[in-house]
């Protein structure tokens, strides 16, 4: 019976035990977690600060007791140290008994995921949270009931911030931004992010920019500025690092960052070693570019391939990623997909800006849509694209996520019938005018 | 300077004529429409009735004064009788003078449209109506507000009859609904459809199945079941025909229900007589059939193609239809692309049916999609998709005719990188769901 060890149970490695269970009821699971839980949802975990996930234990999808009946071994507070590629083991700290042992694999699947950066001056500050696992949900639900929490310090306007200033505000708690530059949610082009820091304010939020926390003092945080503001609970989203440590005395390949490089089987340099999650940097679906994607459906998918794999359907295959993502922001959504900004400089490119309402124009409650477009000269191939709107922003990319993964250019975007009626869209479609507008552009470059 | 005459000037009409102006300046564009307005938005007319779309005047694109100023000539109340291709001349009939004359073409573009069909037993009933017009939509405004209605009879459960029904009531007036067959909104499977019926009722309307209107008298209709029922105004709604009686005499190629055939330059059999809009013969985008697809998608689309190609831009073509539609009934979505249930026995298929939350289970707000798939056995195709849902049904549509567009299978549908977010979808989302389990089917199919 061949013997797969998973590193890391939340979604990566969850997701792929489950499946691989589900294709193959009898090859060997274990599943090392160093955390307490496994196969929770992660991105829900703010929702549930502001109550639209109403339970906590909705957002756990599997415990180590529901998958022991499937047959799959758990052990939380188990942390991976090391990998011996060449003997086919693992060097396994149970952390809770403080013992360390080896344990044998013919398969090895890393999920490790990512860790929380954090700032050197929220070390040690007990009010200082992170949201990353379901532990940290519990300590800030735990901080903000005991404490009576009626203020709070979020730090970072990147997707974490802005989700976790959301939801304070949905709860009653009266919110401080504090953002080290002036631009906030950097996924999105600058010039098209303004309406942020307005919302932001118009919700009663207090807005900091160019300010980091430099240093907290009870209940009090100075900034960069100097400017002293109350700090009674202090929540960072600063981003995060591949927690890919445990594999520097090994020869598992990593790229510079610390990502697991895989292929589009999932494999790392190693024939029977896979990588899966946050942790792993795969290569973009529409350029022929290296990529990290920390996000969820990426995860999902691989968990699929490699599962197919190790059970051997060789046929099934990553495409790799657009890096498809949406947030919602109040009433706003905001959606990217592609090359980032700063990476759209190595292509020829121009650009398609393009604002219409969501829906017939006529109707009363429709809404502006904004979709840019950056468009490889060459060939029309869409390299990057960001929509924001109040409504039906979600559907738009996802229609470009399933266009440009067949291949489609920006022109043939005029050519896609949508549904048409007035409370949907316009008979020409945003995204149908949007390759109207590209077809003018390349007509006019080509002359 | 070539000369281009448009037989009708609503939504294909007026669009072919506004962007045959827009790519050549010069050519000379005359419009002959039987009726007394151009260019307004057909499909808003419903939403007029319920208060949505809140003046009147924003559904009028244009004017025949606005035209005017583009150097497009529009001739309203006149009737274009007959055409003679062999002498490129057709004849018009100008209604308020009673006068006929021939005017010549160069290039002539046909697109009278349909004109909504009528039982017997409604001719001459002062207080019936159909919506099919802008002068309709005053008559029925006028009536409403002159014998001050409260009562109104809707006749037809298709999606002109539902819309009403929904306006009707948002306008505060209680609906009886006479639809002649139990199977109301024919578009959907009969077995998806019977939450309509439930919803109509739960929203105070009268339905009355199996029953057609046999007689009028006064402000009473007679129904075939021997009932009578209070109507002071009717609204019918039972489909429509195209207006295609005047090319009897012609030999312009219609089909056997009086549609004009189209290729993919949007030509009829003769090299300088193109067709557009409600009234044409063209074919399934997917599978080599033909189709007749009223709806404004295709004309607009459509409109293009034939205003390039006499511009002399040969290379932009017309792919055919999906049918991609979707109507609004009160909170639901109904979305259905491809054939038509009655022509899927042709075609050896599967059925992939799922039902999912239209975004992350654990959300408060999160409600159910029902998707069901007609697959092709030989190849995955997916010949036909209806998506029924109250939220996020329009995504899933336009994300299914992107996708089939550009050649992708049912089992494809698994590769498509959503934007994943709790509020928006699951990270396998719905689509991806569907694509997993047809690709579970066709495994089996092929074991």
């Amino acid at each position: 019976m061949p013997k797969v060890i998973i590193v890391g149970g939340v979604a990566g490695g969850a997701t792929t035990a489950a499946q691989l269970r589900r294709i193959d009821p009898d090859i060997d699971i274990t599943i090392y977690e160093m955390g307490r839980d496994i196969s929770y949802g992660n991105c829900g975990l703010p929702y549930h600060i502001g109550g639209e996930v109403a339970e906590r234990d909705q957002l756990i999808a599997a415990t180590p007791e529901s998958f022991l009946e499937r047959d799959i071994i758990v052990n939380t507070h188990h942390e991976v140290m090391g990998v011996d590629a060449g003997r086919n083991t693992v060097q396994v700290k149970d952390i809770l008994n403080d013992r360390t042992f080896d344990a044998e694999y013919d398969h090895l699947i890393l999920s490790p995921g990512s860790a929380p950066r954090i700032i050197p001056a929220l070390f040690d500050v007990p009010q200082a949270f992170v949201l990353h696992s379901l532990e940290h949900l519990d300590e800030i639900k735990a901080h903000i009931e005991n404490e009576g929490i009626e203020r709070a310090v979020v730090v970072g306007g990147g997707y974490i911030g802005l989700e976790m200033a959301e939801n304070l505000v949905h709860r009653g708690i009266k919110v401080t931004l504090v953002h080290r530059s002036e631009e906030v949610y950097p996924p999105l082009e600058r010039d098209m992010s303004g309406f942020i820091v307005d919302e932001l304010k118009a919700q009663g939020v207090d807005v900091k920019l160019n300010a980091e926390i430099m240093e907290v003092d009870g209940d009090t945080a100075t900034l960069t500025t100097g400017e002293e503001i109350d700090a009674p609970m202090i929540i960072a989203g600063i981003g995060i690092t591949p927690r890919t440590d445990f594999l520097k005395d090994s020869d598992i390949a990593t790229n510079d960052l610390g990502y697991i490089c895989v292929d589009q089987y999932g494999r790392t340099n190693h024939e029977n070693i896979y990588a899966v999650g946050d942790a792993i940097e795969t290569s973009y679906q529409h350029v022929d570019r290296p990529v990290n994607v920390a996000l969820a459906w990426g995860a999902h998918r691989m968990a699929y391939v490699i599962s197919n794999q190790i059970s051997g359907d060789r046929s099934v295959q990553f495409e790799g990623l657009l890096g498809t993502n949406i947030i919602r922001f109040f009433d706003h959504d905001i959606a990217t997909l592609g090359l980032e900004v700063s990476e759209l400089d190595d292509y020829p490119h121009f650009v398609i800006d393009h604002k219409q309402k969501n829906k017939a124009g006529y109707m009363a409650d429709s809404l502006p849509i904004h979709v840019r477009l950056h468009v490889a000269q060459e060939d029309g191939k869409i390299l990057r694209a960001a929509v924001v709107g109040t409504e039906g922003v979600d559907k738009r990319i996802d229609v470009l996520a399933a266009h440009i993964r067949l291949g489609g250019t920006a022109m043939d975007l005029a050519n896609i019938e949508v549904a048409y009626s007035p409370p949907y869209s316009s008979p020409k479609s945003v995204l149908n005018m949007v390759g109207y507008k590209a077809i003018e552009k390349m007509n006019k470059l080509q002359k």
